[in-house]
């Protein structure tokens, strides 16, 4: 076989009418992941990076979604079919320099590997080849016209089929996955006409086209596969989702991870988590989240781009995006760690506390109703109940530093930029605005004095 | 067809042994709301407001549950029968000038409007109507017994059921609905005894009276539609809420509601939710919630009575009731609305805040540990973390007045009432007792010292 | 039949490598029991507390797990095969007296009493008992090998099967529960051998060694009751969990408990729940916790080792453990009450409110944001929000002490040990380091200025 460079072509302009959102469609997520992630996983061992977007509708969101794919986006201004996208596209198809342009939808995020790789291999002596399966519901996908020796004569949509030109219903149905020889298939985008109900141009009638110059056409039968067919309604995506979560649970405890209630877990695709970790649903674990053999979370949890050392126990009710748990560390009950937010090892977080951008040091604790905002804790320091880094003036924000085995009694509120010393000791209910030095307490609060009880307010 | 005028008589007198509860058992609820609710709902559409309820046990709560009801209900004192609960009420259902009179168990909550239209087509020359269902577990239900002309001779109890003297059981049992005429089945009330295993009053016996004075009775069937059947353990109404959650939730998806998880989503029948928004499973919504298209719904959310405006962010775990959520706005994690909060257009609020009788105004913020009771926060003000509106003295409550584009430093108490004003500032860890004028700034705090660290305590 | 007396042996000695564990397997839990305790369980009616268990591997976890079992604990230092387990303890057995032997896998947790009773029959008259099971899947289970007149020769492990020797396979395999007849059967322990594919010393090889003596030895079918199978990998207990799980609930729900959707329900095995409470899923009930009838409990609610009473209420995400909760009381939303927590009657906690090792005092409310440590609450008294018990200084912990009546204003820090008066009032914003005296005000916070708004810090 002569040298081939296939370069694939994503079909994700559209809006998808009936997903009833302003969004793109290929933004709709499952599993916290748009659709379009999926499909950009399913191309990587294919074509590598040689993947072109055409995008049109909410591109720029699409475009945010993906920055690493948006500089190899085509805009088509107009979405006046498929047939259209890839006339908008060509160009910078050639311009690759491939061989082969893999057409795909944008909308299909069940689609595998395998599925694509069988397509691939039409790539020998073939110039126009596309997967088509045969559902118990073909819907409105376009028709598979095949004459008696069982070739292929053309794909037609469902609502242009005409029995008495068409022949039977055969059931097969085009599932959107094209493998096009640039050279021989570029020629025939310009005959592509919009004189049919919808008004638009079809990518399908490339292979009617094709036929007639007498070019190798070729229909790759994927049987029943229905994971290639897109998703067009809030339901399709439900089933899709609800698939694709079962898959990754699955396969997760087939390894060895020890999933209790597995029914109520959800597990995005990016997740890592490693044999023997110990995962309690229900609970939700998104993004670039690793979990390490050893660790253990609990119910309830809502979790996203996080990492979760050995031996760490994160129990119920927590909220934790963009952060780290160190090695035997402690998190919750209702601890919300926001991004920035990293315990070291053993450290401890308790119930009503949140993280930001702040450093729990080791084996310090943080146990109740406080918020840790831009702040640095030192190893062994205790942060009493109610504390508070008023870390914002309403314009920027500043940094608490608190020292190693400093003591930080209860309600008690610092004022950034502001530091506490190693050793130090903050009186209960003070309001510290200027540093204390390691050793030394401070304190900030009115004396008390007892009256008889009439005073409401002084 | 001469004019006539039903009536509904809902039977909702009863204890119901098998619930083990103190309660009503129509009070028990399906997805948040009491059963009774379901039937009303179904005869809404038949009779309008001409329902008559016969109540007996935990009557208060019952007519504390439906107070545009209770004007309406009749007091069984005893319940001695359902026959008995008939004529308790029969004086009423005279009184309402009625031809019919639809007799239903407040326990069914799964009766259909359709259901109940087959029943009233009996109006037409019929004395005495009823349901029949045929359903694989005939129970204790009441078995129908026919003559050789398939004609309704009976209805018996099952613990009455004599089959030397009834024939062999049909497997037709009485679903408990009946069509009466008020003119002709009336003066057979009189002649109900209770000379049976129970010793009670069975409606069912005026379906042999009436065959034996030669009036007109038809048994409608229903085929197997164990949706008539009522609720009589904990098991059924399990078995029924189960029904109720799939429709509700299938239902929604089909019009285009995103529904992610939908096996873990649980949505009240009065819940209104546009297509085009977007929910995440696990959670709740109940009672007349309104969820518009663009709002979007995270996780382990529990909302009752609550709105939801266009493009509004809820995250996950908070718990909102009788609340308003804006356009834009952002709830959570850990919020909590109680009733009367509403967050104006692209207010926030974060964790662990809780809201009551509290307005948060245009762009304006509380993000951490805050208690706003009784406030009113102006446009783009923003509530520092720990900040808490004394709103209570042990015995009233009071207002706390925030003005536009104030900010309250952290850990601050806002004794009320209390007004802070336009564009002031109140340092953090303040106790404000008295009135902040617009831009000045309010203080009201220790001074700090810093000591040895020696002293704990001053 | 003479008078016999049988002994239970528990092999708890393995690590049980498919589980990636570091724990002992026994310790893997399901519906957060220990597999152990389900055995434990099972012997109980059987054998009383004539139970040794030979432990090994992470024994220290294991005696700290069931301390009550640890004074019979035998230790196998090295793990060399179910027989050698049976060597390490025979001694142990024979000094209990005892004139049988019941030898079980403590990895089954799913064994019933039923199943072990069927064993027990075989008492009489014969030397080794054995359970067998025809199960779907043989896998790596034992091959029980019987002659021609059905006759039990033998128990070949699966990695040892020869077919030339052994003959084609039944289908009936070893369940690992034996029942040795002591006098008859501990001779031959000595004589068993490694000589296997493991090089471990077999139990089953008993059988063969037993027949060989002419000694009669039973198989005793269960049918397909895979119930008796252990556990050897996350999947493996994943499915008796969710086996377990489903059962309890349907039997709570039998019995007249209202379980919402029960099958997000989880409630372990030790919980006991009157008919008559009712309880919303999705939650989590686990060790021994009692509900009693009337008390309802919402959902997302996470529970272990908490009672509670009639009529008490318990909202929406709360964590509990180790507490009481009176009759009447009201928990939550997003309470925390941790070990020695106790609500009395009519008693109030609110959200983000938590307490340990505290009493709330009859009608006494804690409603916002609150942390009660070490703190005895009077009978109605109030606590205001952001109410914070200083309760620890670093080293030690001392209790704080409210009184009946007692109003506690908002944002307050009391740093105990420290005493508030009966009816006593504390001004909003204090730190109250100093008793209190009955009905006396104590205040202890700086005094407000208003200045023109430029300061940022004092």
């Amino acid at each position: 076989m002569p040298e081939t460079k296939t370069t694939a072509l994503v079909l994700a302009a559209g809006k998808g009418t009936r997903m009833r959102s302003a969004r793109a469609k290929v933004l709709q997520t499952l599993l916290n992941e748009p659709m379009l992630f999926y499909v950009y996983e399913a191309l990587a061992p294919i074509v590598r990076d040689d993947v072109l977007t055409v995008v049109g509708h909410d591109a720029d969101s699409v475009a945010a979604a993906f920055p690493a794919m948006a500089d190899r986006f085509v805009m088509q201004a107009e979405q006046l079919g498929t047939g259209h996208a890839l006339q908008v596209a060509w160009e910078a198809v050639e311009k690759t320099g491939a061989t082969h342009c893999l057409v795909i939808n944008g909308d299909t995020p069940l689609v595998t590997v395998e599925a694509l790789e069988r397509l691939m291999t039409a790539r020998e002596g073939c110039d126009l080849a596309f997967m088509t399966i045969t559902p118990r519901d073909t819907g409105a996908f376009g028709r598979v016209v095949r004459d008696r020796e069982r070739l292929v004569r053309a794909i037609v949509e469902a609502k242009d089929y005409d029995f008495s030109q068409h022949g039977p219903v055969t059931g097969e149905v085009n599932a959107g996955i094209y493998l096009l020889k640039v050279a021989t298939i570029g020629p025939l985008l310009e005959k592509l006409e919009n004189a049919n109900k919808s008004g638009e141009y079809y990518i399908t009638d490339l292979v009617g086209l094709a036929v007639d110059q007498g070019l190798c056409v070729e229909g790759v039968q994927a049987g029943n596969d229905v994971s290639l067919m897109g998703i067009n309604s809030p339901r399709e995506l439900i089933a899709a989702e609800s698939t694709l979560r079962a898959r990754i649970v699955d396969e997760l405890i087939d390894r060895g991870v020890l999933i209790h209630n597995p029914g109520t877990v959800i597990i995005g695709p990016r997740v890592e988590i490693e044999p023997g970790a110990e995962i309690f649903g229900h609970c939700e674990i998104y993004g670039a989240s690793r979990v390490a053999a050893g660790a253990r979370l609990g119910s309830y949890n809502h979790i996203t781009d996080a990492t979760f050392a050995p031996g760490c126990v994160v129990r119920e009710f927590n909220h934790i995006e963009k952060a780290a748990v160190g090695e035997g560390a402690t998190v919750g009950p209702y601890s919300r760690l926001r991004p920035g937010a990293r315990l070291e090892k053993n450290a401890r977080i308790g119930n009503f506390v949140e993280m930001k951008k702040a450093v729990l040091g080791e084996g310090a604790k943080a146990s109740h109703l406080t918020y840790l905002g831009d702040a640095e804790v030192g190893a062994g320091a205790n942060i009493g109940a109610g504390t508070i880094t008023c870390n914002y003036d309403g314009k920027n924000k500043f940094t608490t530093r608190i020292g190693a085995g400093a003591f930080i009694g209860s309600n008690t509120a610092l004022v950034a930029p502001v530091s506490v010393g190693d050793n130090a000791l903050i009186g209960a209910g003070s309001t510290i605005t200027k540093d204390v030095p390691d050793n030394q307490t401070g304190i900030a609060r009115g004396k008390q004095v007892n009256l008889r009880r009439s005073l409401k307010k002084n």
